[in-house]
């Protein structure tokens, strides 16, 4: 039987990877919606939310002004004289509010990764997005107790977008290791499977989130996994996991 | 018996007029010490709350990267490599999370402004501030049911200051009353006294927080209250109080 390849470490994903950020989104747009409604919104919540997602494809997710773009967009007569601040303040409480009581992770990623951190095999993330947004999550998912802080690396921090494999070398030489003793985990083929693919890490496909199942990549992923027991399983069978010192 | 004097309109400051601003921060503070402290900052929480005093009174309540500025001032070994934007992060959610769990108005202070509600009598706000911060207060004391947006008056909204009579003037003639026909409450005499003062409005000068009791202003009040029972006392025995059409 040939020698199983060593893995060193492993680098994932954050958004619809280690939790459903679509699902998120979703429900906390709604919520907001419907708290600028009762704040006096003269607009039904269809409605509002079609706008929103406009306004999202249009300026893309992380412009801090979604609300307020809304509110612009609408005509005077969709609020009450002098409500427009408060009916942007009634969505963005009502979003901040869901983030405080509904933003959890996927549980067998977390359970898989804090059996990993048992076994004292390194994990460390490489996420794209504003350095403070990405913290705010991974201190969420409570990841901080699970990896090193120098073991994360945020594109607008590192000044490395996810699309050039530097990000991934910089990631590699973190842990002390090589790029083929290392894997990554993602559910976006273009950027997480592609790049990694290109400096020889190994690639684990996340086919959980639905939003890039219609965006095939250039290469072949190593592995496809539909949830995080089945990444255990390929850990656990296909490479001898290295723990660290 | 001499006529008494009517009155159409009362305007409220916010901060430590109608919720206790000074022990909310003290609170989420501390908060925000405690988990900067668990997420790694090697200092004590004493040494922590002692270096964001100084960094408030050197850049005001209102910078919005106190936080940040706490990290700077620390040496590099108060905390471990990469860390430094967890620890913020940290500070931040946790003083956020406060004001989800115990942002909470001064009971009688809200008791009272419903029952001048339900007399039909018209209550405002004029309060110094950043708008939407100040507007996140308004939303979450729940006032907006108990005045309308189109008397709330906020600093930098209008372009003036609570030292210039203007925004005083600015309120009284949105409800349609002249200055002597309308009341403030504030805390701070040399603003919430002294200028409405100048153009004649009644003053009610509360004595609740401590902040100001040793900053006397130039105009006596009107009248002093300790809570917001003395001002329903004082409205109901001195004053004819005007309802609204």
């Amino acid at each position: 039987m040939a020698k199983k390849p060593a893995l060193k470490a492993l680098f994932f994903d954050v958004d619809d990877t280690l939790y459903s950020s679509t699902d998120f989104a979703a429900n906390a747009r709604q919520q907001a919606a419907q708290a600028m409604i009762r704040t006096g919104l003269r607009v039904d919540e269809e409605t509002v939310l079609r706008e929103l997602d406009e306004i999202i494809g249009e300026f893309g997710s992380n412009d801090d002004r979604h609300f307020d773009k809304l509110l612009r967009r609408m005509p005077k007569e969709a609020y009450p004289p002098g409500s427009k601040l408060f009916i942007i303040g009634a969505g963005i409480i009502a979003y901040h509010q869901c983030k405080f009581r509904s933003f959890s992770p996927y549980e067998d990623a977390i359970e898989v990764m804090r059996r990993l951190h048992e076994k004292k095999f390194t994990m460390g993330i490489i996420s794209a997005g504003i350095p403070m947004k990405q913290v705010e999550k991974i201190l969420r998912l409570n990841l901080l107790p699970l990896l090193e802080c120098s073991h994360i690396f945020i594109t607008e921090s590192t000044g490395i977008a996810k699309t050039n494999p530097k990000i991934y070398m910089h990631a590699c030489r973190s842990v002390g290791a090589n790029p083929e003793e290392c894997g990554y985990v993602g559910d976006n083929p273009a950027v997480d499977i592609d790049v990694p693919h290109r400096i020889g890490m190994k690639t684990f496909f996340s086919r959980r989130g639905t939003k890039y199942q219609n965006v095939p990549g250039a290469a072949e992923p190593d592995h496809v996994i539909h949830n995080f027991w089945d990444l255990l399983d390929i850990l656990e069978n296909k490479y001898e996991l290295v723990p660290h010192a």
